[in-house]
């Protein structure tokens, strides 16, 4: 991994399989809409316990501001990484279909002493979004951006409800 | 509220009750331990909503930083609260004797787009701590501090099972 | 939403996405065979919380005698809505494939002091009827309509009943 | 039951047991301070099946403009009542100790077709505050007596507030 | 339901829609290899409430000895006909893809007093089996055909079992 | 067990451990209530498992009727014993406080082909009713009995009802 | 199952049904692969719970060191073979499509006495893996393959990672 | 912990703090009854991760067996441990009063390729007793000591139960 040691780069996105990638990365896509520059690095807690260690003792030095980890299952890999590191550390619990909750409950239930920001299941997007309300806490330039983007969230329901109240419900279901 | 306009206070601590309160104080506490100016409120998103969406609406201007909002029961007042506001919001779902985790599932299941920091049931000094995490990425001497605290938590640790060691498991439950 | 004041419409349909459209428009439909004037509207609680503190806080005087919500996940909808009304707020969770019942938990936890009237999860048509026996209590003919719709549905049993005591159970699930 | 024969009774407050009598008279508590006349009776749906059946079936000739039904376990109380009659039937799940949610279940899943209104478990209070919404639509005194009673209950929180921000949570939490 | 009223039928199969049906069968297929004679009713406990008191009401003097009740949903039928009736009444809480296990809770929370004999979710084929073990309490000839079923039941996992070990668990995996 | 070859006896009452006693012993006192006989003995599925095959397999022939098998944990002993046998199988799922329902999903799942009626959790009374139902359907003296426990049973809550509506339920719950 | 009496295979694998066997011949691939010799059998604990009884008692004479034990629903098989054996029984649940955890739950409870080592619902792999850490304690060679699975293991994670960085996840998730 | 480093120690016991000590102290003293030496340690998988993964990495060439891990809420310390050893790990889920089952499902869902044996909830006494099963693979000694413990368990049984047919459950529950 000595080519991420990288100080332009803010966010780790990390995650113990790459069969998470496809929920992931919407973490890693909705940063760079942002212009917030990022890594990915599959990252398996139970099978490079070392490397996970690592990354976690080594991440505030290299630069990283926050930490976005996603796993499945047993899910470790979020508290342990934010058991090796002074920064603040998002879960995403990753579900799939048929999947009960496990990787939330092992994500949520971290004790007192070692925080952890649980997202939704399969909320990398959110996961991405507390990450820049945090770092928009000391960038203004990226505030406005979140601002811009709160905004445009809210215009398109009044735009949906507009194009709903002229059409009907009828037609505008036909139409979906 | 008029006298919380306090441009010294960081975080924002509500409630949706006062029978929060002994578990939302923690956060105080804690933060007050790590010399984080803070303020607390009762505020219900159901019985006052227009003053949580006042709340959150000014959080911003009058220089909150992050907001921490704990509620039981159907727990809106978490995600509500992020609603109106651009700043991070750190949900503590409130369980009871007897609760089931509906005030968890409420908080954990917001929409991509809102972004909502959830904590363990009745996490309130985790949420204290990721406040802390944040506020110390621009903060060397509360970086210092929460460091110091890390490392104390660990030697907590190693002291016991030191004191253990010496006395034996049966003697060390008998003078428990 | 200024074409929705109409002192004819006597129920109010919200509901968090146009996604949920599918589901809520059953009550709608349902409304409308019964001759009930209604609106239907897509609110977010989330995305346009002040729209929907616009909107219970004017229903009353806009005419409005119930209104009917319908939201998925952490679905705030109903209750909020609730706060901001004296009008009975109906809520109806809506569940997809692979989901849990957080919207659930969220409607019908409420405190006491708010109260909201849960449906059973995708529940728009029962949603309706109860709408329908409330507005009942006030008008002869719309419940004379209603105790006609039960009697059809009651005999809808019997035919089906009847049908299969000709047919045998065999030749029933053959041809249908 | 010949003595409930009592037109001036709008509401039916009716429970499986006397064991739920603690939890359900807290409706006809609230109902008695808005002056709305109520009985309270103890039918079983199991071991008085019949009672119930005809005290559904004459609810509305007698007079009764809606039911309040508690029922725990099992629960078919509220649902088999309002197959048996037209007006809005309002369910209580009745839910101690060590009880999981089954009341609940039972009566949130009826089938389109039979409206219930499912309130909070032991929800009794807000039972009682839907019936006044839904009876307060047509009865302008009693519309006034609720929004009295919900600025009432917003003024409540506003002054724990002031309390506390006066006495600083430390002291308001010793003398609470 | 006149044509029902036959001496020798001994078990009822009721259920609350001709949905169920498909399920429901299995009960009425395997009564029929047993040579039990049975009929089969679609019955509403909330659509036809009164259908439902009349069948529990009069099975006993019908002659039936079983009544073998399927539904789903909040499933209020097995225990509603066990209320009318002093014949042993099996439930069968029916389950379909995405459902909770809300009928089931229905179905095995009834009260002390009433008692329900519950099947697994969708066990229609057990609840003929059960009926089968009772009847044959006091018909031998039933008795020696359902220790017959027994036999053959096991012998059928000893003939797959030597299978397996003829063939191999690879061959026998690709052969299936 | 030598002992317990009694031709008079037609149910037994089996549980893992004593310390199911008080729960099942519910079940014995109700069959000595209608003059049933029966035997109580503890048997482990898991610590005598060869008792428990014995049990089963020789209850017919020692006259046996039904079996009434109450456990908890992982509660095997009321399916395995249902392997054993051809008579009917009734299972007592025994949850204790701070337990979750894992007695009786281990019952409830019984596979097609073995039969096992399930009760309520600690539901050892309704057992005993199920029992006397079953037995009734060949006993005119016993069907009897239990058409007047029914009677009683009903009349009870008449009698509650009455001296609720005499007393009205501020006196009532007074004095309770 | 006379042919199974083979001193040289040490890991019995059952399962209560041939439907089990995609899943649980993942633990006889995995043991192949390792080579430690195992046999496969199809045992039902209700259908033929003598072979089980049997099976389980005679295990370890006949030379097994370790049963792995599948079942769904129920899933008595694991619990009630450790009931006859002195040897170690590993528990994997099946879990299928629209199930809940009921194996799972019945295997997990076991009560104090009798041990089971319960794995991943459907963790036939994982099963495997366990019975060759045991059979490591004592087999150098075995221990030796197992730390060399190990490593493999952990350099498929660092691969992927390269590959990860090479590509960049867009076209990573494109080529997947 | 370098006073641990004893080449008679077979079993490491682990808790994640000692307010786990009160259970996992069960193991130790199961272990100390049937003679089999071991070491009881406090190490935090959050707040000690290091120790942990050096616990882990060491602990065959220490000359340990097994370890015996046990942790409650997010319950990591099982699974991690597991992933720094090819030793035989052992977890026993901690559950206290108002606790959900979360301990148990981040035990329980582990990914293939690194095994955890999952003990029931509290189970420290069965973890000790699977350890021996293990142990005893090589033992002939601590075999013998085994099948003693488990005829003594039977005979328990059989005891209580000659005690209840003699007193009858009447007097067996007074005495009780």
């Amino acid at each position: 991994m000595e080519d991420s040691v990288n100080t332009d780069i803010l966010v780790g996105i990390i995650m113990g399989s790459d069969s998470d990638l496809d929920i992931m990365s919407q973490a890693a896509k909705t940063l760079d809409e942002f212009g917030v520059a990022n890594e990915v690095h599959i990252i398996s807690a139970h099978r490079t316990p070392d490397v996970m260690s690592d990354y976690g003792a080594t991440a505030k030095e290299r630069g990283l501001k926050l930490i976005i980890a996603g796993a499945g299952g047993s899910a470790h890999l979020p508290g342990m990484t934010a058991s090796h590191t002074p920064i603040p550390v998002i879960a995403v619990p990753i579900k799939r279909e048929n999947h009960g909750h496990e990787a939330f409950w092992s994500n949520i239930k971290m004790p007192p002493g070692i925080a952890l920001a649980t997202m939704p299941e399969n909320g990398a997007k959110n996961a991405a979004l507390l990450a820049i309300e945090i770092l928009a806490l000391n960038d203004e330039s990226l505030a406005a951006k979140y601002d811009e983007f709160r905004k445009n969230q809210s215009q398109a329901v009044y735009d949906i409800d507009d194009e709903l109240q002229t059409k009907g419900w009828q037609k505008y279901l036909e139409e979906k």
